[in-house]
């Protein structure tokens, strides 16, 4: 039906071995156009009755389980691996993973690995059924693969949030399999070292060097522009597994101590009119999903920090230690 | 500070009463501006941390309390009063008074009552304070006044989803104070019965018949699309205050026995994009907040019925039938 493959029979046994009646569905945004037709498939088969979760999906960090408990005995969540936290209700994960026409994109990925030896292959949930088929090519081709799990990550995966699959891992460079610059800059920020992309979607083989210096230049502006705010908005996540709010109130009185004023804000989802109220606050430090304040920055009007980013702000840590915001669990 | 009274004094009080350390504050869109400044002044005079709910709030069914439980010891809800539903944390309610400068618009209303002796007086949270005043106007100028107090609603008092204040009230009138079109056209279609809107912000007072044939216009050609339509949305809200969980699931068996297909579809905030990867359904059926298929009907692409408008569709109502939707507690 299309280039993801959803495992409905493993959803399938799983009802059945739970009896479930009523079942919660939950895609990320890029799966939902799937979701009618899963539904119809579930319940033809079963006989249940199904709900999907129709609200902005963004990770396991962000699961239905608060809003459906009480009305399903099963929550299905697709295109994530689950977070070391504690659900609600039952919840199955379905990494819902990309079939890919070709790798032929690794062969071109070979040339901006030239000279490198030891090589540390990373991607994101959808792609991590082909790190073993990528890592015998690389092998095949003279490279030693290095990977492991990070702390809440399987070997080789990256969160938008958790870079700990990387960190400290003895390579010469890394091999991004996937699209996007969110997931290679984190890298690239991480640990300092060589990053190429590997990217299917565009069957482009590139260099994250070029992109990771437009956006510290950007980080840059942002930070000399917020140093003149006198008046903060520290932005909360209500999603369990985006939430950190004794960092939030530290980072509070750390404002007051710096002799600016903060305010804690509790937002679900983070949006430029959710803060279009707020308009005698200056500038916002985002404690949610860090992709936020990096990612969507250009859709604010006003600076959009990360916790790091406000400590330079503040002159607590030197530009030259600029770091990447993650969560830990 | 503004033409609200926020009643500081009263939510200083509790907070001492209680030793409340964190407390949230919760306002709807309109007095949100306000949120960091009384913010400011509880913090200065309590020593508490406030934390600000930055989620849109349309009523006191929508109350973040499920987003504070743990984070505070005390919500203060600004503009509504309490619905009889049970809140996760201990939550004051202040209702947000609107100071009006002047009632003059009570003497233009009297023109647009003429003929009419027993007067119902209905109004909105903010008003509420008013309605002495206004009855002792009326009654001066020869009326008769009637209020009752509703299923949830203090006398005279109704909400965009609860007119049982008005229901068999023996009146020849109603005289509506307050702003806006939909409670006004919610008293008409629940009574039937003549709705002068004394709107002191426009400082107008008018009939609310045209807008009401012109709305009734609207849901008509929604309702005549709609039949066409194989495939339907049920929206339920996982607001707690707005969810019909046992009514979605009755209309889908409904669509169902009518020939046609529908999904269960749980959302906290319904808006254009939540529904766009639903481009399959033809239209939608809110069991959620009934103003939001009435109105903000043009903004969707698709129909948005409300329950009693289905019926109509699959021809188990008669469009002379047609009543407004309400959240029964």
């Amino acid at each position: 039906m299309t280039n993801y493959q959803f495992k409905v029979d493993e959803i399938i046994d799983k009802i059945r071995d739970m009896g479930a009646e009523i079942v919660g569905l939950q895609f990320p945004e890029g799966l939902k156009v799937h979701a009618t037709q899963l539904s119809d498939e579930i319940e033809a088969k079963t006989g249940v009755t199904v709900l999907i979760s129709g609200d902005p999906c963004w990770g396991a960090c962000d699961l239905s389980d608060r809003e459906m408990e009480g009305l399903v005995d099963l929550l299905v969540h697709f295109g994530h691996t689950p977070l070391p936290i504690e659900y609600k209700v039952p919840t199955l994960f379905i990494e819902a993973s990309y079939h890919l026409e070709s790798m032929e994109i690794l062969n071109e990925s070979l040339m901006l690995l030239e000279g490198k030896e030891k090589i540390g292959l990373v991607t994101t949930t959808q792609h991590l059924h082909l790190l073993d088929d990528a890592a015998s090519f690389l092998e095949e081709n003279g490279k030693q693969v290095v990977m492991k799990e990070g702390s809440g990550t399987l070997k080789g995966q990256v969160l938008g949030c958790n870079f700990s699959s990387v960190q400290d891992l003895p390579v010469d460079a890394f091999l991004y399999l996937g699209s996007g610059n969110f997931h290679p800059l984190g890298i690239k920020l991480s640990t300092q070292k060589p990053v190429i992309i590997a990217d299917p979607y565009l069957n482009q083989a590139r260099n994250i060097d070029e992109v990771a210096d437009r956006i510290l230049r950007i980080r840059f502006a942002r930070i000399i522009r917020a140093k003149e705010a006198q008046k903060f908005g520290i932005l909360i996540s209500s999603k369990v597994g985006q939430s950190r709010w004794e960092l939030a109130k530290s980072l509070k009185k750390m404002i007051y101590k710096g002799g600016k004023e903060a305010y804690l804000i509790l937002l679900d989802e983070i949006n430029p009119p959710s803060l279009m109220p707020f308009m005698d606050l200056d500038a916002f430090i985002v404690t949610a999903c860090p992709r936020i304040a990096i990612d969507d920055s250009e859709m604010y009007e006003k600076p959009l920090l990360t916790p790091h980013e406000l400590e330079i702000v503040l002159g607590i840590r030197e530009w030259e230690d600029y770091k990447m915001d993650e969560i830990k669990y």
